[in-house]
């Protein structure tokens, strides 16, 4: 560690403290930790200090930091043509549109470009009132959705109680399990009365009302809901009986994260608007967007899109998806993801929810796990602020950047993670939960 | 040209045409530019076919096409980091920070960053309610905010229309003396009777419960509309007595746009919240912002900011930043804006006024200008939208990139177009005009 390394971080923290405005937060009390860079897995600050990212930040990093693909890509994109305006033709927008429908199913064509995953689903709410001349969009308590007007206001969880200046947005409970709003005992039973309780939703709410469903496919910062088999199958019928549009968010669980391309995949449901960002280029350039299924996009053949924004179909965000996109084919990093879940996580995860009462549930597939931990296993009142809190510092002292959300510890590493990184993560995770049960 | 050329050029037509869904259009009829490169004003296609770019794509291009300085930024922060999470402190991040917060007015401390211009102004109207406690936002029916949620029902043009989705929002007429909506006949009038009509409004609504005017510094895309002097000194005035957020959207203006770095520093006029984006990085990278006066920021030292997202305060956002502002100043391509406008485009565009009877009104300063064209000077009647079509064809064809709107010519080139490219600019505005004053 040199002077001026530690010069750097001192200053990068000093700046941050003077001049930034930080995200979801009291800004008092802040202690941001500096990243200067990174590679694969591993952070790291300018002295040096190495972290494992078992966060991918927030839930966006599927293919590592820095990829030499797609940190290429950026560049030769940059010396041609970093910007251009969306109503031009760009070969790298093209290109990146072309690879994105040739992951989605049949019937997909077209992709509308926006700059993350909160107005990717802005546009497929719009899109999806406009198709039906309806208003309402119902979506689940346990979701995130974006931050701005409408999509704050898809979100069940708290970010939307201060926020809620956008109408005809309804909520309802997805399937849980673990903590049931329906009194369920199997997943065959929660299922079942998750999609009652949504069809009963619809028929209070009005049939002829509602728009569109808007799901997570699987609630990611909620808390890594799974749903149960026949679920998403169910929802899909519901939609067809009233003639409601059905927007799958896949901005966290879709490109990888799942251990597959989309999270529905895995699914037998087929949606109408698929929404993305994160993974689609592992966030090194803001992006996002819909893609659309052909009968909604033919509508607006000859009928105005009444949407837009000024960088809609950036050649630099282009040029990443396809630096990322080529490079996750080519690397096998889906699949990789899909292994190393089934074979190194998951097992991982497992074995240590044997050896700490503090681990109430493992949930996930691929490189998207969740551990909710309790106060008590029989009660499962979740764990206690402090205690989480101290988790956290343990987990962050020991080298690991944990993604700590409510009573839960999200494993969401890039989908290149190695065994051998996995094992390391669990030895930290391990002795963290130690201390825990030691300090209680 | 050249067999391989002309084949990107087809190819990224064809790519375009099958997958990307475009902003603000219907598609079927989409025949869009193809640009595959560009410098300074100028962009290019695949063949080589050379533009003048007096639009700047969106008005976003400040600092010209491909400035080296901006490239090489993005270049060598793709190499060190390209992403990080919000929560985290980085360097660049923090130095685009202090270059934002060293040109804004003493008493701006923050910067909230966002992805553009849009969540720049939903953010601010959400600081300005949680700092008011009270739900409406002003603002006036001829301006542009953005396309998400609260932002697009801020907006007062068309686009709100089929979006009116979110609650809170009331608009009022600004000053516009050559339309004016308050039987004006002098500056001195219009801008008496637009404040006497804006108190008005605030009357109606209950002083008590408006959190917010937002108004663009100078409306933008609604006309260049130059407020009279005294207009905004006396909206702070109007503020002030009702305890009201003063937001100005500088996402079009500001950052030399003006000859100015912000074009409130033209006015006698200080605002509590100003959001940028465009300018700022000339759109190189996504990204947006609000800078924040010292008492709202306070505010959230210990309450918790309802807002965020994934990628503010980018790093490679960030590096763009950085690299345009610094390569503006030490270029003097602000003080070179405000001199092509006075000395150059102005004189031309009175020049051209003096010959064409279509011109019904020039407006504007540094490289922020309006023709606004009329069928005829006396009943001020619109240029109908056939002429207007044939007119944005023959400048096409002539080689110049024009901005329209409605009935009205933008001329809105880069910051450092240099006077011999007004000169040839001018010269096809006028063989142009020429042309459709034969047709007619």
């Amino acid at each position: 560690m040199t002077d001026e390394t530690t010069d750097l971080d001192a200053r990068t923290k000093d700046l941050d403290r003077a001049h930034v405005f930080h995200s979801w937060s009291a800004q008092a009390a802040l202690d941001p930790m500096v990243i200067a860079g990174g590679s694969g897995t591993t952070v790291w600050d300018h002295a040096g200090t190495r972290y494992l990212d078992f966060s991918s930040q927030l839930v966006n990093v599927n293919i590592g930091h820095q990829h030499p693909a797609v940190v290429r890509a950026i560049q030769e994109q940059a010396a041609t043509l970093a910007t251009i305006g969306p109503a031009t033709a760009n070969l790298a927008r093209g290109e990146a549109a072309r690879r994105i429908v040739e992951r989605a199913p049949d019937g997909f064509e077209k992709v509308f470009f926006t700059n993350g995953g909160a107005d990717a689903n802005e546009n497929a709410i719009r899109l999806a009132r406009l198709h039906t001349g309806r208003d309402t969009v119902l979506s689940t308590y346990r979701s995130y959705h974006g931050n701005t007007g409408a999509a704050i206001v898809s979100t069940g969880d708290w970010r939307r109680i201060p926020n809620r200046y956008a109408r005809g947005h309804v909520h309802f409970f997805g399937p849980y399990l673990y903590r049931t709003e329906f009194w369920a005992a199997s997943p065959e039973e929660e299922c079942e009365r998750a999609l009652r309780h949504l069809e009963r939703v619809i028929q209070a709410e009005g049939p002829t009302t509602v728009a569109a469903i808007l799901l997570e496919t699987i609630p990611g910062t909620a808390g890594v809901l799974v749903p149960p088999p026949g679920y998403l199958a169910g929802v899909r019928a519901l939609a067809d009986r009233y003639g409601i549009v059905l927007i799958l968010d896949e901005v966290m669980a879709g490109f990888g994260r799942t251990g597959r391309w989309f999270a529905f995949d895995g699914y037998d449901v087929m949606p109408d608007l698929i929404t993305f960002a994160k993974g689609v280029n592992s966030g090194y350039v803001p992006v996002g967007g819909v893609i659309i299924s052909d009968p909604i996009a033919a509508q607006f053949d000859e009928e105005v899109f009444p949407g837009g924004l000024t960088y809609s179909g950036h050649p630099l965000a282009a040029a990443s998806i396809i630096g990322a996109l080529d490079a996750m084919a080519d690397e096998g990093i889906v699949d990789h993801a899909a292994r190393v879940g089934s074979e190194s996580i998951g097992p991982a995860l497992h074995a240590l929810a044997e050896r700490h009462d503090v681990i109430g549930e493992v949930r996930g597939e691929g490189v998207f796990w969740a551990l909710e931990l309790v106060a008590d296993r029989a009660t499962r009142e979740p764990l206690p602020a402090a205690a989480m809190g101290s988790l956290k510092s343990g987990l962050v002292a020991r080298g690991l950047l944990p993604f700590v959300s409510e009573n839960r510890i999200h494993v969401v590493p890039p989908c290149v993670v190695t065994t051998a990184e996995v094992d390391q993560a669990a030895a930290i995770y391990d002795e963290a939960f130690t201390d825990l049960a030691r300090a209680r």
